[in-house]
């Protein structure tokens, strides 16, 4: 008789977002003429720029004819794409990373669930709290997460690192030595930021203890202070510890289009595993892995890719942010004016609030959504650090921005 | 110090189409002039049928305007798209499966490969041999197939079903008990296929021994033979056993677009978990997977895919498996001409000869690169059981199919 992977039935409720999906539908339903103002989940709304839908219109017409047409991608993505993003995200900003040293996924979500795969059963994971769900779900979906506890909302073989107003939303160096440390900056949910020698430090640490860093850098189109790192290859030593995963949906708007990267420099290498093989570049088991479990983004995303690193891609996307972070200013301003102490969307497209009243997250949600038809996302559903915080996002309209605030204000 | 999945230090070479990729682009390099003709990998060349193109185009155009705009996608699939497979590909067929019970993805390679994380780690797998090895190696690096015995190709803990030329290319019901059973018709590589009737022994059984079937009809548009069964769920009782993997890729030319789906009927319920969860639906834990680890298909693409099921799109995808068909006719004709002994490629775009002269199948692959020029598949890197076999795809142009079998008549 077959068995189930019982991991999965320690997750407590269902993924946060398909949640708050379920209820905003309910509500909806029960109140057909709302008008819901969503600015919970962090989804584009802007049309896809110039440059990638004519880049798109021209490869989905090299698809109908039999010259041109594309079958099966190389596995690890077209060299093309793979040139432009090291070229232009890493060389040119002085980070050393080979072509080869990327590799193509259909999503940063994709990469940082799948990515876990290739280490033991029994490593350690560090996660900030607040963070990003699909870090830890994945892990517990993969058994190394021990047991949840319903009071604490936490998992017992987790390691915490708390980001909360009284730290600067800055995790500190756990204690216990953790062996997978994911870091996300500009952070998602807290919208805050990271100095280049503050994470330094991390890659120093990671190096010191035999750790490896998983950096998030999905939002880094978002920064605009120069002293707050791109890519954590901008610092030394980074090479020997650090993946990145990088994505297209926020910077360019790609969350309906799919494509995203990871990146393993050749440099991380295991001396002697378990078994005793000698000299194993962790980039080896992410080639195998997508080579056998994947199958390449499609031909024709991955050149729509390629128009974001055209000179009027780059200034197209280089609008389309600034007019999120206009609302993420607005927002922000908004907020304070009405009276929330508020955090992050300077550097990121996410505002983080904390609740008034020492109301708990979800509180706060089933307010704003009834109250003010707009929808939120509950800090908690971050982790338990991120209770008595909310999330709102710069990715609506301005409009619906304003009339976000106004709402909230009338509140 | 973090550890690695050493279960992937297990996986003998690479990934049987990454080597044959990259011998031939070593003949290639050392042969410039050569006019190599690929008949190895399953790759369409056909260009996408016009009812695609013309979706795809419109549904770029609706992601250039922020009214249309799609992010997002629901992670289970468009309802568009669930509704159009589960009326054309089953209900019209008297297949009792309901819309939410299809999940789109980005093809059934990955499907194939990651069904296998929702079970236990204790399942043992029961696979044909020669099989498609990614139902394998994909167990491999879960740890589920204990070690590789270098000498017979085989995992200690696998179960084999010889599919040979002595039993018609028909797995026997295996002797010891499996809890997962892989099976592809129209089989990839035999090309052969399974009738009603043998499969209904399939389900019964499965359903006795209280066992999964994962039934991969990613060829079904391939069949002729009106005996011959489409899907696993014109078995009576599939719905409590078996789940079927379905792909754009063969039928619509897809390999490039990537497109695919699982369907897992509500019905496959375990009443009882080992930790004491009760009726617990399989399908909630795949939703589960979804939700966690995959962001869905990019739009434009689900658009397409539900061009393949209008009237045009059906007609002209209809057609070009005709064209397909018409070269598996050329290519096993001719290579029985030229004095082989060939099987498949009558419900089934491969075509399977045995070597001549007892020679290995990586002999075989190397004298046909050699010698004619022509690029196939080593059977062995199927499985033990494929060795002195070979495959040959129908997927070339008909030029190519013409020209491919002269030089291997003159070879």
């Amino acid at each position: 008789m077959y068995t189930l992977n019982e991991n999965y039935l320690k997750l407590p409720g269902s993924y946060l977002f398909s949640g708050i999906a379920k209820k905003v539908a309910a509500y909806q339903k029960a109140h057909p003429d709302a008008d819901i103002i969503r600015l919970g989940i962090g989804d584009v709304t802007q049309p896809l720029c110039k440059a990638v839908i004519d880049e798109l219109h021209k490869a989905v017409d090299e698809m109908a004819s039999a010259d041109t047409f594309k079958g099966y991608a190389p596995d690890l993505g077209y060299e093309f794409l793979r040139h432009a993003m090291a070229e232009n995200d890493y060389r040119n900003n002085g980070c050393d990373i080979a072509d080869d040293e990327i590799f193509i996924s259909d999503g940063a979500k994709s990469d940082s669930a799948n990515i876990q795969e290739i280490f033991g059963q029994d490593v350690k994971l560090a996660v900030c709290d607040p963070v990003y769900p699909v870090y830890v779900d994945s892990n517990v979906m993969a058994g190394r997460c021990g047991d949840y506890d319903e009071k604490t909302g936490m998992w017992s073989n987790v390691i915490y690192m708390p980001c909360t107003a009284e730290n600067g939303f800055a995790p500190e160096l756990p204690t216990e030595t953790p062996d997978l440390i994911y870091l996300c900056f500009p952070n998602n949910p807290t919208g805050e930021v990271i100095t280049r020698d503050e994470l330094q430090k991390w890659v120093d640490y990671a190096n010191k203890v035999g750790a490896i860093i998983i950096y998030d850098a999905a939002y880094e189109a978002y920064i605009t202070d120069p002293s707050i790192p791109h890519s954590i290859y901008e610092c030394k030593g980074a090479r020997t510890c650090a993946i990145e995963l990088r994505s297209f949906s926020k910077n360019a708007g790609f969350t309906g289009l799919r494509l995203g990267a990871t990146i393993i420099p050749h440099d991380i290498v295991v001396a002697k595993t378990a078994i005793g093989k000698e000299n194993v570049e962790l980039h080896s088991l992410w080639a195998r892995r997508h080579g056998t479990k994947y199958n390449g983004a499609p031909y024709i995303v991955q050149r729509a890719g390629l128009a974001c690193y055209s000179e009027e891609g780059k200034a197209q996307i280089k609008e389309q942010v600034a007019t999120y972070m206009k609302n993420a200013k607005y927002i922000k301003n908004g907020l304070k004016e009405a009276g929330y102490t508020v955090y992050g969307g300077e550097n990121s497209p996410y505002v983080w609030l904390k609740t008034p009243d020492n109301m708990t997250s979800w509180e706060f949600f089933d307010m704003l959504l009834e109250k003010a038809n707009v929808v939120g996302t509950p800090g908690s559903g971050f982790g338990p650090s991120g209770e008595h915080y909310f999330r709102l996002t710069a990715f609506g309209s301005y409009e619906n921005s304003v009339r976000a605030i106004e709402r909230i204000k009338n509140m």
